[in-house]
Formats: C-alpha cells, structure tokens, sequence
C-alpha cells in the first residue's frame, strides 16, 4: 500500500494538472512540465513516476492517456464515490455545490443537518435530518464522509459514523478528533491555515519578529 | 523569525483550544490537556512553550489567560487583520459568511468578482468588480488576500494582487501558482485532500493494494 500521505497528495495533482494538459489538445507530456505545474523538481516526478511504474522517457515524455489511467487505477477512482457531508451550514452548503469534487468523480449524495429550515429531502441531493444519518450510511455503504458540523459537536458525529461503517472522513471541524488507527481523517483548518498565511506576512514586514528562534 | 510553518499551525491550534478551554470557565491547563486536544505529545507542548518563553511548570500548570495573551503577541494578532476575498462563487461566498474567521479576529473587508448578478459595492461586505481589486488593495493597504478564483485566471489575479502589495494568499485554486519566494503562498486543495481520504479508504479496504510499495 502507498502508505504516504504527501506522495498520494502529489500523484492527485499530477492528474488535476494532465486532465488539464489534456483538455488543451495535449497528447504528451514532459516531467519538467509537470514539476513547473505542481512545484517539484523534474526528478521528483521522474522518481514518483518510475516507483508506479508509469512509463515514459525523458527524451519522448508520457502519454497523457496513459498516464491518465494509470493515475485513476492507482487512486482506486475507476468508479465513482459517494459521500456525505455533515452539517450543512456555510462550508457543507458551498461544499455540495461545488464543481472541483464532480470533476474528480466524487458524488455527493446528501447532507445531513439539525436545522428544520435546512431540511430538504425531495433536493436533488437531499438534506435530511441529522438522526437519519447513521441509517443512511448503513443502507448505501457509503465510506466517505465530510465533517462540517459544529466543532462541539464533531466528536459525537465522528463517532456514530464509524457505528455504522464510515472508513475515513474529511473534518473542517478546528479541533482534533479521537478515531480509531485504521479511521482515515485529514483536517482542513480554515482558520488555522489563515492566521498561518498572517503570521508569515506580518513577522516577514517586521524585522523586530526576527529574534524569535525556530522552534522546530 | 519562527520560520517552520509547522510550529506556527500548532501555536495557532494551542490558542484555540486554549480560547475553547476559558469559555468553559477553565483558568489553568496541563500540557497533557493541551496534547490531547491538538493531537501531540505532551513534551512536543512543553518543547514549544519553552522556546517561545511561555512559561508554567508540571505541577501547577499554565494561567489560560496568560498563554492566550502571550500566542496573540507572537501570532501578530493584536490588531485586526484585514483579508480581502477574490472569487465570489461557492467557496468565496462560504467563506465571506464563515463565523470561523470573525472569532480569530480576522476581517473580510471586500470580495471581488467578474460576474455582474454577484456585485453589490452597498452590502455589508461589498462585492465590487474584480477591476476594482488592485485600487482597493492600495487604497487598504491589505497584506493578505483568500484566492477563490476559477483557476484558469487565478494565476493573473495573484499577479495584480502582488503588484498592488498584498503579501500572501490562501489559495483554493489547484495548480501551483508562481510568486515571489517572500510571497506566503499556502494552498487548501479541497479537492486533492478529498481524493487522498478515498485513496486511503479503499487502499484500507482492499488487501490487493498493499503489494504497491511506498515511494517517499
């Protein structure tokens, strides 16, 4: 199994930026290309390249279709996915409409939410009420889920999704979740990532910031 | 200058579970609480706090309030940071109304887009023409702008946001964007996080996979 979190995100950008390449009237593609538009070296490409023995030469390129399949074979996205999101406030409401996740063959089935208002089951993809969520797992075997509930109440979602059979999910909730070693979870912080951006740009326009030491 | 983002993204988490802890009428907290709420190990919090000079001991732990006072002063957060948002679509308008930001003291002041049925300069957020960003940005002086773009334009955005003076970016558009080396670019890619769930999903969940050797 490619048990690397960072070399599964670059073989995913690989793909966004071949369907792109492709979409252009490319039919080939060179590893230096590649790197300039992801942000790696050309060897780096070469090396990721050459562990899945996706083939090609420096002088011809790859074939972008060929890659293209490998790519989708090596991601398991032969089929299409199904997930739910839960919480369905600003970030699970943007979250359903968007375009990038269709793209990529990611179904978003429903969304489930404890507000009446919000509650839509007869929507083409439908908003139901928080408490069917766990039936609703179980009966389409769905393995994906997105967490953008409240963070008060994220851990309690987490844990009725792994009830009924959920595998890995994606959590916009700030705080760290308890899942079991074999629970898929990465985090998206908005927050964090923001006062991160913030941080850099205010210590880089202030030189008093420089004393500090690097703490890692 | 702190200049491992990784540090920076956990000072930011300890302050958020620190804000978490005082509204719940807490006054004092142990390393071991604040490990557990962010995910790492006790002594990762006591190296971190040591460096930065917050100091507390194992018995009697560390006054939540002066914690919180000290990671504002190092995160730069004394004043309110002004943001502005480029892409009104989706996740722009997601973003625009997400209470997340409000709470860290983080101000979206304007966003902007090309689609004339989203412009509305007179709301309480306004929404003016993207041709009115790089005066803006002047005008604001803004530092940090989100990039919420479709990403065949994002590339030219970041371009005008650079010359106007805006000195890093969240980016929510795919590819990898060129920028200055002492520009601060960070890149949410919901898309790619999405995928990297699934990939380890079903690589989980299918023994057959494991034969794929990992390649970092």
């Amino acid at each position: 199994m490619v048990n690397n979190k960072k070399c599964i995100l670059r073989l995913s950008r690989y793909k966004k930026a071949l369907t792109r390449l492709r979409s252009l009237g490319f039919k080939k593609v060179f590893s230096d290309n590649l790197a300039d538009a992801i942000g790696v070296t050309p060897s780096q490409v070469r090396k990721d390249f050459s562990v899945f023995e996706l083939s090609g030469n420096k002088k011809g390129g790859y074939s972008i279709d060929d890659l293209l399949e490998k790519l989708n074979r090596i991601l398991g996205k032969e089929e299409v996915e199904k997930v739910i999101i839960a919480g369905y406030g600003n970030i699970g409401s943007a979250l359903m409409k968007y375009k990038g996740f269709e793209k990529e063959g990611i179904n978003i089935v429903a969304a489930f939410d404890t507000d009446q208002s919000k509650i839509s089951p007869k929507a083409q993809i439908p908003v139901f009420h928080i408490d069917e969520m766990k039936a609703f797992i179980i009966k389409e075997k769905i393995k994906t889920a997105i967490i953008a509930v409240p963070d008060m109440v994220a851990q309690q979602i987490v844990d009725t999704m792994i009830e009924a059979g959920v595998k890995g999910a994606l959590n916009f909730s700030p705080l760290f979740l308890r899942v079991p070693d074999e629970f898929v979870i990465s985090y998206v912080n908005l927050e964090v990532e923001l006062e991160g951006v913030i941080y850099f740009v205010n210590a880089l326009n202030n030189p008093k910031n420089n004393e500090i030491a690097d703490a890692d």
